[in-house]
């Protein structure tokens, strides 16, 4: 159960004095999107919207509503303070704390000194002690800082990893606190550097072996699917956090300069069957990096990431494969 | 086919100089939505975003693209005045011709004059001849105006029906061109008059009977399921044309008056999935009207109407059933 303190946010809805505020929480809390409402609407006297929609990131906070209301609460994501808003948006973090302890003294032996420590914003809360259960063992951290686009320091989000890029020199391996696989192989891409998972939901410390096979099998898969394409569809995000036309516009420039035909796509939620009534032969996301990964098998058009569109192109080497980021000069 | 004409987008475009333009079209023009946008572009010399994401009218043109780009082009749908727009909105109409002669000789026998004659705004074109040859069989014939949100004499839309209540009391039967039923539905019951079809992709001419008896039986059942609700998510659209939060405000005010629960829920494209996650026992719309009824057999949750609300809390009565409407003084 994640932990949502709303104290700070029913302070910050009196001192603007907002009236009404729209209510974004992430899937895994819509349940208690009614309870948290109401909370709101009884402490901070407000009238509170609940946004059905999904919500993925900080960088998923829909501009239209502030025609509707005064303040946006979004429960569950880090801020992102190179993001510009045009009305007060009130971050409200939940975060489960997991002891952790045991999984550290298991990962130590898979370490090598000086260790970045890392963490995804639900488990910031974790980052400090596991850095000083390392330093208690006698082991060396280093904590990066990121770009504009990060808020906290040692913080990753799966579309910048620029906390790790920032200290890799310094650094001969990663701990990353964190679930799933996605982030951890993307600071090993980006770094060249061994990254060793502390997952709160399981056991065992991990590494990542097994999963950059897999996954750099199916990237690979991926892009030779797309080498008979001749009409690409270069997708935009409309979300706020997400718009890199100029990007979008650079990779066209490229397609052409190949001799293929591109269009320029906006697309707000992801979705296979959009991309099917469309009609394109491959599309390349400038959106989320996450998406042409995680979500692979649901697409039966090829979705490229926009590196993997330059290593089909010829612009760019297999060997030289990164994830996606989306930094502070792109945005 | 549909036939669309980009000529007068592709001046207004030159006119106003816009560089960047957003395309959105409706569902069944997707696949040549390439073909629009390289025309656009190479006619008009503006860059072209394709919108991914479907439009189901003028009430569903995102604010949010207005930050992105200089004017969106939105083919298949007709205007709606009263939705006052930050940037220009260039409507391209996407029209199909249909001979419907046969057809209106035929619907002679089930009309009484005068007739009130309605198209749907993918059947304007075919409006002035069925009116010419409606008088020129000796029929009296008469169109209505509509409100604000109506830009053409005879239009309805599938969440206005003014050009009939308009005239409704000066003719005894009504003649829609159309195609399905639901605006025939949504006529007959603002108006209590007979509603006869001429539908483009049917050969008949047909009554609604059969589809009222069905559907209203449909609505009664919904209305039953919804009577053990406790807590209600009363949706209001995100979509620039829907947003009726005071109707919203209303309605929960009603809600609490018979001692049950409610929240307020904003919610852009309607899905099933997203009502599910959220919990609510049951949920009224006061978004696009057709959602609750054309996709009934969708949602596991009771989803009502506004009138449909005031029945089960017995401020309607059954007998006064009709769909709703969003009229201009409601938005």
């Amino acid at each position: 159960m994640y932990d949502v303190d709303l104290a700070s946010a029913i302070s910050e809805i009196k001192r603007i004095k907002a009236r009404i505020v729209a209510l974004q929480v992430p899937e895994g809390l819509k349940k208690r999107a009614y309870q948290i409402a109401e909370d709101l609407e009884s402490k901070a006297g407000a009238e509170v919207l609940v946004v059905a929609e999904p919500c993925f990131g900080a960088c998923d906070v829909p501009s239209s509503l502030f025609e509707m209301v005064d303040a946006i609460v979004n429960v569950g994501h880090s801020p992102i303070p190179s993001i510009k808003f045009q009305k007060p948006v009130i971050f409200v973090p939940a975060r489960s704390k997991v002891p952790l302890a045991d999984q550290l003294k298991k990962s130590v032996g898979l370490l090598q000194e000086p260790v970045g420590v890392l963490a995804t914003s639900q488990h910031l809360t974790e980052l400090d002690d596991v850095i000083e259960g390392l330093e208690s063992m006698g082991i060396k951290t280093k904590v990066g800082e990121g770009d504009s686009r990060i808020s906290h320091v040692g913080e990753i989000l799966g579309c910048n990893y620029t906390t790790a890029t920032s200290i890799s020199k310094d650094v001969n391996s990663f701990l990353l606190i964190g679930s799933g696989s996605f982030h951890a192989l993307g600071v090993h891409l980006a770094t060249g550097k061994k990254v060793v998972v502390l997952d709160p939901n399981t056991e065992e410390p991990r590494e990542i072996d097994q999963v950059k096979d897999k996954i750099l099998r199916q990237r690979h898969a991926v892009i030779e699917r797309a080498e008979k394409a001749r009409v690409f569809g270069i997708i935009v995000g409309e979300k706020l956090g997400q718009r890199r036309i100029r990007r979008a516009k650079e990779l066209r420039k490229l397609l052409r300069w190949k001799k293929k035909d591109a269009a320029l796509i906006l697309m707000d939620k992801f979705d296979p069957e959009k991309l099917r009534s469309l009609g394109f032969d491959a599309y390349v996301s400038t959106a989320c990096p996450r998406i042409a990964i995680d979500d692979v098998a649901m697409y039966d058009k090829p979705l490229l990431t926009p590196q993997e569109l330059e290593i089909l192109l010829g612009v760019r080497k297999w060997e030289n494969y990164v994830f996606d980021q989306m930094t502070e000069d792109e945005l």
